[in-house]
């Protein structure tokens, strides 16, 4: 049963029943329409909105600060100092930014499930790639460049659709404030409440070297959010595990989160220290500090919500539940009843194959840029010449021109930094295999995990873009006759990792998802299709209030004021406001509403999703959620879970009084 | 029910039935006596034996590295040189070692009953404390210096035992091999086999400036261990939770292990980060990060075990059955039956008290040992004004002169080291309770704990022996007149420490107590009294053969030998065998059996302990267990636990081939 409140509503499914009858609020198809049109996605893992007719495009700082960093330099430091294009000719290429824009939503349900009838295993995989494959391949057709198409899996298996989009590539920084404000309060105050962020960035979608002309753009609000108001959010969560079975989660509960959280502690206690060497350390190393400590805050929130017997008790109660409706359905009990079973199986299968799974297959062992490149370029040349079906999905037509971009950046990799985490990752393969282990051996030879990255990394030339050029156009040959380090590594370990990863696509992977498209079947036969997916990293939409909660016996205001970040200024980082800040306080509306928390149901990749109101005009950002929140991964609580925006207000007054982007205000609000 | 060499026996209640059925052994009261008097502690956590009547001292190198270090500098590195007296006079003090010699046995459990009869919460705890200290006091009589009486509680309050020892607080470093030897394979390659590590060091007893005169050594045998062999192990095993209810195990799994292993994992990627700044700070953090890595893999293992369904599975049926038990009993329903939701109820309790606890009272916030000092010293000066019964426990006259020993350690303290490991400390406090906790203001007012933890190390003078001398004699006079910034923390933030203990004391440890009291009288109803306690880092005798195991199908030798040693070596660290073994390699008997594994039931603080034929002569040494023996913890499982020793053949071998120790051999083994 949801709550109120409760989903992440695909657009062509909305609970408009419910928003009815608690709001007397209908979503019309333009209102719909509009939503879809104005709302983006940041293939890298986050959302944005389109707010200006020229492809202005609202996203948070903390999902363009990638960007922020690779355009910096150790002289010319724009996470510390902002950015500002006054004029359109100075805004600047991200190198890796790819936006997608939602165009059209087919059900292709029949179709992949025709196309993997009766298979298991190895076959049912194939079969599912090459149907992917081909979809998506008929859906671009011949516009590569611009369209974007991926068949999405929603209710693990109950519905295939596939989502088209419009893609943009060519995206330009226009405006970010300082990293002071935009992540005041850093990892202490990340995911709390109160909060006093300004986490913004703008960006400019160019087409054809101009800026690209977007007609259902979202405009801002006049006043931006009100206590109690009704408000939505659409954006792209990226995934949630509220439909797993027992096994799965206990899964993630061992291996993903208490392994995952283990080992992401270790590496940010050396990326700390590493940091604290000298400012230039400290500076190419933080983008990469910060990803894994909010990493680390949300995997221990989603921790603490799986070691809550609240919520294990009430899923074992619905996991029970299923399975009674199940075995007392004569259509489903044969077919649908052993199922979980299976999956449980298959964890424990996946028990067995996790290390060397995760460290080889999935490249843990070895985290850097240089080998991951490297294993880019050996297996694309590889699976380019394979027809599109029959490829690693990864390889497809469909994606190559995001893989294209990542391989093609202009961005900077420094190698001392690149040294630090790859000898670091080799440490964990030798601690977590064993000395003994095959792979280890091979890997390391008679050298230790230091020795072997500093060999690697002092004669490697994948960081020259002519490089990794000649060797992507090369194919198979360039590649067979390089001596590049790196290349031959991933050359010499790509036998095993593809052997791994097909181990576990057979005993694991093709299990899990077979068995949890029966469990779907049952849950539809039992509750119908009014039910939302969980996320999936594509566009959904949530309504909620706005509203404070109760901690601890105690209530949290919904709102703050920019007032309060001049109080909670220390001058240290991180609560030293900027100096554009200080010298601005005595122009500044003081008591402008600046974050606030609404009860919507939102997920890390909402990040940077517009909130609007009734009218779909923009009156917040998301840019993170409470510290409850991050138990939203399994279950959504009302009474605690909030998410928490940037106000609508708090961007127009801040851009205008300290930054004084007068132009960018205009094309926001023209009035 | 115990299994096949499972168990740490008390020296008072040795399984003599069982010995005789299975080995037809039964120790006779000299065999016994001999064992107790030729064991010792190492008050600081590990085992040893006197293996000479002068004195000598057998124990690991790791539990004899922290002296190792201390006498150690820049220029001097023992660490790396290994260390070794030719003549008496070149054996030197180390500062923090005392050795504890059991002497003998009382049952005081009627004592410690009838003065906690009918009391709670913390009325029981003072009338506890208060016992325990008159007990210890009269034990130790006159002789403070040499007498060492503590009350133990086994069973869980099922019986407390009066343990008084002969102490020494003169221990000098008489040998350590070089640390690539001693922990040959480093931390890859800790409780993992097979292994290759001459992990010993000799330190010699003194007493009146003079070698203290030993009757009841033990020898060392001609031979050492052989395959099937029936051996005893006698040492101080530290701790052990076979006896828990499942409440705290729960809490154990979710706070102390998950919690405890995030801690030190980032803690630990920050020692690896700072060592790599320069070889001085990788001497003088090494033996820190060893600590670290020794205890997080030690941890890890018994997280493993706690999150094994078997291992659950099997202790839920425990606790069913027993509880079935005392319900079906007139004389145990009504007082014992409560017991398991009492203290469910009380572990429920500890998880709202938890963070500021430990952070606070337990003094993790503050990681560095200026703060233990000036925390030792100011509440020192008030306890020492209290009579001996009503003062904190660790301050009654019993304990002092080990406390003592170590405030007054000549042992080097490295600034720059500590401002890291206090930084970091201080991080976590803010991180844990949250920027705006009222505790985290008091310590931090609106400074950065780096800023903080620089200007208090940058001028503290707590680092001279001299000034901690006069604080300490000084009393309550002296501290309230300091001006040393870490004297003022640890006075400004003692109120909140102590409330925050008496919390704990009364919600949580007092009820756990008293209700683990009543489980262990149900306990012994329903089993009798030929059970072995948990562990309590006092005296036990394990018995156990030497044997392998099978791994994961495949066979695992019980024997290594020192070829295996060379063919492991690769020439670098951890894998690098030192250039006295490379030199001394021709003259080695390379079939010497080196390493091996046993069946005994063992555990952390068993470093160091004698291993013992049935002629009570020494035929190895342990050091280790292997990776199962982690889950020793919560239960023993004999196909796959299995301890780890050096062979006492190895050690006469290396002692007298590479080391050319002659006259240590002598003495060893004077035949």
């Amino acid at each position: 049963m949801a709550f109120a409140a409760e989903g992440m509503w695909t657009l062509d499914n909305l609970p408009t029943d419910r928003l009815q009858a608690a709001y007397q609020f209908t979503p019309t198809a333009a209102w719909t329409n509009r939503m879809m049109q104005g709302s983006a996605r940041i293939a890298g893992g986050c959302s944005a909105s389109f707010i200006s007719k020229d492809g202005l495009v609202m996203t948070n700082h903390h999902c363009a600060s990638e960007c922020v960093d690779q355009l910096s330099t150790a002289t010319k430091n724009y996470m510390q100092d902002g950015f500002l294009a006054r004029q359109r000719e100075q805004e600047v290429r991200c190198p890796e930014i790819e936006l997608n824009r939602l165009e059209l939503i087919t059900d292709v349900t029949s179709q992949v499930k025709d196309a993997t009838r009766g298979l298991q295993g190895e076959a049912f995989k194939a079969a599912q790639n090459e149907i992917k494959a081909t979809l998506a391949s008929a859906c671009i057709g011949k516009e590569r460049e611009t369209v974007r198409c991926d068949v999405v899996d929603l209710y693990h298996g109950g519905r295939y659709h596939l989502y088209r989009y419009h893609r943009f590539q060519d995206t330009r920084l226009v405006w970010v404030p300082e990293k002071d404000s935009a992540f005041f309060g850093g990892d202490p105050d990340n995911f709390n409440f109160p909060r006093f962020d300004l986490d913004i960035a703008l960006v400019r979608a160019y087409e054809n070297g101009k800026p690209a002309a977007i007609s259902h753009f979202l405009p801002f609000s006049k006043n931006g959010a009100a206590d109690n108001e009704l408000v939505f959010v659409t954006g792209h969560p990226g995934s949630t595990q509220r439909q797993l079975t027992m096994a799965q989660l206990d899964t993630i509960r061992d291996l993903g989160l208490i392994g995952g959280l283990l080992e992401l502690a270790e590496l940010r206690g050396v990326l700390e220290q590493f940091g604290k060497s000298n400012p230039e350390a400290a500076r190419i190393s933080e983008g990469t500090l910060f990803g894994v400590e909010n990493s680390y805050k949300a995997m221990f929130g989603e921790l603490t919500a799986l070691l809550d017997p609240a919520l294990r008790e009430r899923k074992l109660a619905e996991e029970a539940e299923l399975r009674r409706y199940t075995a007392a359905s004569t259509a489903l009990a044969s077919s649908v009843g052993p199922a979980w079973d299976a999956i449980a199986a298959a964890e424990q299968a996946y028990r067995q194959l996790e290390k060397p799974y995760v460290l080889i297959a999935r490249g843990r062992a070895f985290n850097t840029t240089y080998f991951e490149t490297a294993r880019l370029l050996v297996r694309a040349a590889r699976e380019r010449s394979l027809p599109n079906g029959q490829r690693l999905p990864e390889f497809t037509d469909g994606k190559l021109p995001e893989l294209e971009q990542q391989l093609f950046s202009s961005a900077p990799v420094y190698p001392a930094f690149e040294q630090v985490k790859f000898g670091f990752s080799l440490t964990k393969l030798r601690e977590r295999l064993g000395t003994d282990h095959p792979l280890v051996k091979q890997v390391l030879g008679r050298q230790s995990p230091e020795q072997l990255a500093a060999a690697l990394i002092g004669s490697t030339r994948l960081g020259d873009l002519a490089v990794r050029k000649a060797l992507w156009e090369g194919g198979q040959a360039a590649i067979e006759r390089s001596d590049d380090p790196f290349i031959r590594l991933a050359l010499a370990i790509d036998p095993a990792a593809r052997a791994l990863r097909k181990d576990y696509e057979r005993e694991v992977e093709s299990v899990v998802e077979r068995n949890a498209e029966l469990i779907a079947q049952a849950r539809f036969a039992q509750r119908g299709t009014g039910d939302y997916p969980d996320a999936t990293f594509t566009l959904r939409l949530s309504y909620g209030e706005v509203k404070g909660w109760e901690e601890a016996g105690q209530p949290v205001a919904p709102f703050t004021t920019l007032a309060g970040a001049f109080e909670r200024d220390t001058g240290v980082a991180p609560f030293a406001l900027p100096a554009s800040w200080l010298a601005a306080k005595p122009r500044l509306n003081l008591s402008q509403p600046f974050n606030f928390s609404t009860t919507n149901d939102i997920i890390g990749g909402n990040s940077g999703s517009p909130m609007v109101n009734r009218n779909g005009e923009i009156v917040g950002l998301i840019f993170d959620g409470n510290i409850h929140s991050l138990g939203g991964a399994f279950w959504f609580d009302p009474r605690l879970n909030r998410a928490v925006a940037v106000h609508s207000g708090a961007i127009l007054e801040t851009l205008s009084v300290i930054y004084g982007a007068t132009a960018l205000v205009h094309e926001i609000r023209p009035d």
